[in-house]
């Protein structure tokens, strides 16, 4: 058994779980291995006490046996209903089942209904409760394998807004750039981006998350780069604006702001600070600037097998930092029709502060072509 | 009121449903147009029987205006709690709130237990009922203009397999031709492949699943495409498997027997038929050449908004064919370690028969280089 599963093992034991359900594809491939995108069909790992077994369609099950952790696979075709399987199965595994738990972030109504037929006793005294909290507080602490695959994402993620500033040219538009990077990414090996890759030029970065159209680029304008990859099933985010000819002190003035909010945050992260404190110093340099208004969106995110997952670093976020959390520091600044600045590290926390994930230079890089 | 809200509307009255509440992005998007990718946030759209809101991240404001059908915007920051909005603008645009639908085969359990502690009234009477079906019924049936739609995103995928077939060359990794078809669809202005792009070389191809890595092509095997690209909200997909050099006679039967089986299936749809029936046609005649074993997947599945969605095209699916539903055809045999040959258009049902989205040659291309 992986230790990762002995370990939601313990905590089964502890809380009298007999069962439990998960079929979140990220949160299969973190306890199993097998990394999967079933769309509509069913990828499940099921644990009890003491086995466990994972659950595939059966198209899957080349994949499953050779990548999982998992010696028990079981599958099943189009035809077949998934839910006589696992509850077969499930019982097999687990004598007696008075607790099953099951992840209610990511389960979705209509299969939860579905457990709840399978593995509800026949006097219905059995006991539902959520693992969520469970999974992603073991999930948000990062083991050594894993900052190390995020340390190789996040240098390709380097390496990807390099290549995108290389590529800029007067007139090019920002899809150009933006097939540009997934193109070179997909030589060196990258099979999936973390997210959609966003290169927005000039006032179109403005909106946060805006999307790469044919809009061309100017000269005197910024060009704003977001984006990650995803390297052995651990992903990259960072972001970084750079200037496209000489644009004007006023634009510069906010992007000093914007620099020194993310400067600030990544040099105050701590073992022991609470994230909402990590907001409000970013947040305190924006808004003793003048432009609060226009930083629309929390500090950051958390970030490991997705680009996105727990914890939020927002202004109400109660979570006290830990060594090995990882997430985004990205204060921005957005002015509707103007100007849109964020500046983008992904960090780990260390014992005594933290660490960066991309290296690329912070200062305003300016392109002259 | 678009007329879909409208459609939507009126099964509301007839069920005596006071409140619907989707949070799906793809029905959200057919509903009001608005395309989002909120992650972990909530863009939800709200229904009462005579009004209605989009509720979104604020930083999705803008877009969000200028994109959608509805007036109503609503939005939630960071820090805001989205519950406690949703739930004063939903009594506020129903009066009487007794019973609420929500899609339960998208919504997770832990929104679902939100959405009670939000509507349920002080005497806990209010009746919680399944909108999926309904609005599965609804977009199975594709009007004219997102026929349109899939058409343009068609011919997209029909151009994208050309690219790879012309950029193929002894030694090319599959990875490479994956990123020289997405950054040639780029240049057409294509933001988003309908799913990951498909590109699989020689026993590779066996694992209907698998991913393209750096496996490089040899002279004499197969090269299997399967792609598809989102065009204004809606999705293609196509299959092509075709041979690089010479294959071996046995390895052109089996192409036959894919073809065969693709080409019968296609002329037999026709309105009214039960889709598990489609599926045995097909099934008939690869089990008939003995390789039924080989073909381990279902004949298809509904394509729409997504690349998979209802219905699903199996030997035990009891949906019937009607005009402007739309399926993929895409028998395959796969022999592990030695072939995987699948042959893949997606069609829509008309009054007699169907048409199909993709175009490309399906005898066996043989490219010589």
């Amino acid at each position: 058994m992986e230790q990762k599963t002995m370990h939601l093992q313990k905590y089964m034991v502890a809380e009298n779980i007999d069962l439990v359900y998960m079929d979140n594809p990220t949160a299969v491939a973190y306890f199993t291995n097998f990394e999967s995108n079933p769309h509509e069909r069913i990828v499940a790992y099921v644990v009890s006490q003491n086995d466990h077994f994972l659950f595939v369609p059966s198209l899957e099950r080349a994949e499953a046996e050779s990548q999982s952790n998992v010696s028990k696979v079981f599958t099943y075709t189009d035809d077949e209903n998934p839910w006589a399987i696992i509850g077969e199965n499930g019982h097999k595994i687990a004598s007696n089942i008075q607790k099953v738990s099951v992840d209610e972030k990511t389960l979705t109504v209509e299969r939860w209904f579905k457990l709840q037929q399978t593995f509800s006793s026949a006097t219905d005294t059995t006991e539902w409760s959520d693992i969520s909290n469970f999974i992603e507080q073991t999930r948000v602490i990062k083991e050594d394998d894993e900052i190390k695959k995020m340390s190789r994402a996040g240098e390709l993620a380097d390496e990807a807004i390099q290549i995108g500033m290389d590529f800029l040219e007067e007139g090019i538009t920002e899809l150009e750039v933006v097939a540009q990077i997934e193109l070179e990414m997909k030589k060196r090996g990258v099979s999936e981006m973390s997210f959609s890759t966003l290169v927005l030029f000039g006032e179109h970065a403005a909106n946060p998350h805006g999307n790469p159209g044919d809009r061309k680029l100017n000269q005197n304008e910024f060009v704003l780069f977001d984006l990650g990859v995803i390297y052995k099933g651990y992903a990259s985010d960072a972001t970084r604006t750079i200037a496209f000819g000489e644009v004007d002190e006023h634009k510069q003035k906010i992007y000093e702001i914007v620099l020194e909010a993310n400067r600030t945050a990544q040099a105050a992260v701590k073992p022991g600070m609470r994230a909402a404190e990590l907001d409000q110093i970013a947040r305190k340099i924006i808004t003793d600037a003048g432009y609060g208004e226009y930083f629309n969106h929390r500090l950051g995110h958390g970030i490991g097998k997705t680009a996105h997952e727990f914890p939020s670093i927002n202004s109400t976020s109660d979570i006290i930092l830990e060594p090995g959390m990882c997430f985004s520091i990205e204060p921005g600044i957005y002015i509707q029709g103007d100007v849109g600045i964020r500046i983008e590290d992904c960090v780990y926390v260390t014992e005594t502060g933290c660490e960066p994930f991309t290296f690329l230079d912070k200062e305003l890089t300016t392109i002259i072509k």
